[in-house]
């Protein structure tokens, strides 16, 4: 595997497979990989000929106050995984490498689906992750691009970006992995004491009421979201940020029970802010 | 030459070219084409292999008010000029094809560089053209891009642009092409009655003044815009909107002649707004 730090050495490795006619998967990333991301690489790797994973923690889509310096760092411990995952490349940029001093583009969504959800507690997320992605696109020139479902905004917002700037870029969305338990495989996991990660149970055990409920044939929007909130708000450590149901493809709240509906939950555990989702299609 | 007005279309033969081995050269135009747009064809035709041409009244480049509806229109022409030389495809899209009804993305720059000169009151243009130049890099992914020194600020933009998001494009800029009397070539020239085509000879003959007392050695910014300025101000029909010394990169205002120093004019002759422009090095 080749662990490229510079843009030049990714353009031309990616320049050589091109020549050769091979597709190339891209899988950004973190970094701090576990088999959420690693289920990512084994798509890649069964959908394209090279697979190119990205390890960069992204500056512009943290804002002051969030993680972005105690977000979990272990590369090596990622380059053993990616490299058992038949990941032929990773791309480990420095920030300088990524932002120049003078750099000032974003790519935004200007609309009202970034603002939805996260959005609502993280309002320029978005733009940090358009623009990070525009840039790792830019970069590596995939032919595919993997996204997790369990960041169902993220997927969102990037098909969304990917569309309206015409990039030539499939984007596969993938299932959310997670712990025997049921918790959704999260870097964010780490934070966790031994009691948080038992009563982080609760996103996940909400997930199941809700998508239980409405596969009983529950049609009412407010009943799920209800029995959800319930259940989240009986865990003494939990403070839910949303209980929400969105459209799948706009992520804008829904009332109604058709097309495909994104139920999604974002609790604080603590200081530890996790999320996780399920889609009903009708 | 080939027609395609479908991204599909662009998107196939250029693959075709580069399965060939060819380079690619991407001259972006809004038509109307003059032989400002033809040295970039000639230009791109010289470095590139293969080159395309784009031919898209953009509308998110406009804001309310301004002229989308009225700005000057002839495919024909335009095809037969782009055809004699030497353009191998032109890009000819509806807007549809371009903007999707649900497209929210957009590419800004979000500095004060694009709130300079022209962005003072067209503070959505560059907006616009970051956006769609980004979907032509997206559709065409050209290995070098021409655009004109006359749009100076755009073609700053641009190259922040560029470089910021990682395009794997090449920005070159090109000389400003004249009308035998002076007037810079521009699409707009058209708008012009026959006494106002006169009048609007005092924004070149403005910039030549300024680069002659630059090349005399003036080095006092204010003494250049301000002989620039009254000569302007002595023209009836014309109105200025702005005479203004900016860095040649960074597009704010400079005091002190060093480095490379743009010296640009908009003019409104008429109701039609002209620019004009010289870069002096230091």
């Amino acid at each position: 595997m080749i662990i490229a730090t510079k843009i030049s050495e990714v353009r031309a490795q990616v320049a050589a497979w091109k020549k050769e006619g091979l597709t190339v998967g891209l899988v950004p990333t973190m970094g701090y990989l576990h088999e959420g991301h690693t289920s990512l690489v084994d798509r890649a790797g069964k959908d394209c000929d090279r697979v190119v994973a990205s390890v960069f923690v992204n500056p512009t889509q943290f804002a002051p106050g969030e993680d972005l310096e105690t977000y979990p760092r272990d590369f090596d411990h990622d380059c053993a995984l990616l490299e058992a995952h038949g990941c032929h490349l990773v791309f480990h940029p420095e920030v300088e490498e990524m932002y120049s001093q003078d750099a000032a583009t974003f790519v935004e969504i200007l609309s009202e689906m970034p603002k939805q959800l996260c959005g609502k507690t993280r309002p320029t997320h978005f733009r940090g992750v358009c623009t990070v992605v525009s840039k790792l696109f830019n970069i590596v020139t995939p032919d595919k691009a993997f996204f997790g479902q369990k960041d169902a905004q993220q997927l969102a917002v990037i098909r969304r970006m990917a569309e309206d700037l015409s990039y030539p870029v499939e984007i596969v969305g993938c299932p959310i992995v997670r712990e025997k338990d049921g918790l959704a495989k999260s870097s964010r996991n780490t934070y966790l004491s031994e009691t948080e990660r038992k009563a982080a149970l609760v996103l996940s055990k909400a997930v199941f009421l809700g998508e239980e409920l409405a596969g009983q044939g529950e049609r009412d929007v407010k009943q799920i979201l209800g029995a959800m909130r319930k259940l989240i708000e009986e865990e003494p450590l939990a403070r839910i940020d949303y209980v929400s149901a969105v459209d799948g493809v706009t992520m804008m709240p829904v009332e109604n029970m058709q097309g495909q509906i994104l139920f999604a939950v974002a609790v604080y555990i603590g200081k530890t802010r996790l999320i996780d989702n399920f889609i009903w299609k009708g």
